[in-house]
């Protein structure tokens, strides 16, 4: 398990100019489950309701809402996923439009470390139960 | 699905000091449904069978082999994700050690594309049943 007690000391290089903003992957191709025919898709309609749950933030965003072609997480769709410089990356699935604040809000709370790791406790239950998988940060150079 | 036909366009910067060294991340935990004290762990296993292949190759190794603790992909162990600068990150479960040399091979395969995207009809059969999820690489800055 993604054990938060056995959280990885942070890789972050130690780089002033490394991007704070994060990324927030949408395959907007997504089906989860629908017809082929079905017009907007899901996946679309998440990245819609991502979108227009951030134009209602007062702050400026330091997630970047970006629509992707596929995940490869089609059996467990709608597929969101997580990166940023020197932080662990996440895919998430088993989304629908309706967890679009929840999982913005839960983009935010990443956007928040320097290592992409949200104490287990305060992940929103969408992202504890939906977790895919991960990938660490790349190794800092010897 | 992953449709090679979809293949998003390069988004590796155009930048000479990009490392051009991917790495191999290898979830050491992984018990794939072993006995909790099975010693040494499957994932372990894996990790040892890796860097014995690559001991074996002439070339020097652009593949850089790396131990990680979990990769949340628990289900579908043992678990391995390849990451570089520009690319595409890809998770793969369901691998054990005697996969090793094939996935050091795509791993190689990988390494060679700029943006990790190896057309699908050369990846491994590993990479094709066993991708668990990807993620595109961060978006080229406007």
């Amino acid at each position: 398990m993604d054990d938060p007690t056995q959280a990885a000391p942070s890789q972050r290089p130690g780089d002033a100019s490394v991007d704070p903003t994060v990324t927030l992957h949408v395959c907007v191709n997504c089906l989860a489950g629908a017809d082929r025919d079905t017009s907007p898709r899901p996946g679309a309609r998440l990245h819609q309701a991502l979108l227009e749950a951030q134009q209602q933030q007062d702050q400026p965003p330091r997630v970047r809402i970006v629509a992707a072609e596929c995940l490869s997480n089609c059996n467990r769709g709608c597929s969101a996923a997580l990166s940023g410089a020197g932080r662990w990356s996440y895919v998430y699935g088993d989304l629908t439009e309706a967890a679009a604040a929840e999982l913005l809000a839960g983009a935010g709370q990443y956007a928040a470390t320097d290592d992409g790791l949200v104490p287990w406790r305060e992940r929103p239950t969408i992202f504890r139960k939906g977790v895919i998988a991960r990938i660490p940060p790349p190794p800092q150079p010897a």
